[in-house]
């Protein structure tokens, strides 16, 4: 059976959301890689995967806001919101045969804007 | 004429590290928007979006390390090198009649690891 990456991604955010580890066990593969770059940290494998989830702090609810797929990628953004404080997540996906097997995860912080004589810069 | 999201996207970064500012024009739309949801910044209009990246400070080089696309959007990763100090960019395109519409653009910056009593994650 074909299934899109789009619905594969879809299905991973939905099994996260719902606490559904199960499923989310389902779409990652046994070997997965997941790599946060901004501190240098990564987890090997579907159980050490699912338990960083499963115990993931506080009480989170999660929405995809963008998802743009090709065959064997996929590049997401949630609005993860934890205790009333939102942050976004970018992740990009790498599939085979319709398992994730890596991801990579970039949480971007606000900063100020750095000093620019420039009339066309609007804040908003 | 048809053109592919991709290679619109491959022309935006490779126009933008040539300085080819007469290329960038034909590949951006007039009332293009660019944000960068971090600092809440923003630009509207062809010539101020030029013109921001024509005056970027510093002696930069840019390459792409990451593009995925659809039919009328895309996301890539770009390694931006500036006086020998490499920052990730992650740009999100919105396209429509074959030019780019809309940039949404984060710089995620290294942060030091939340402290959460895991043996499952490494560090590189």
């Amino acid at each position: 059976m074909i299934t899109s990456t789009k619905t594969i991604i879809e299905k991973y955010w939905k099994a996260i959301n719902d606490r559904d580890w199960k499923s989310f066990e389902q779409l990652v593969a046994g070997d997965i890689i997941y790599i946060l770059p901004q501190s240098r940290e990564k987890i090997r494998g579907r159980l050490a995967f699912k338990e960083f989830n499963e115990t993931y702090p506080g009480n989170w609810t999660l929405s995809v806001t963008t998802l743009v797929t090709d065959e064997k990628r996929a590049v997401s953004k949630i609005a993860f919101v934890n205790d009333n404080e939102e942050q976004t997540g970018i992740s990009f996906f790498e599939l085979q045969n319709n398992v994730i097997q890596k991801i990579t995860e970039y949480w971007p912080t606000p900063y100020e804007p750095p000093l620019r004589n420039c009339d066309y810069i609007e804040r908003y």
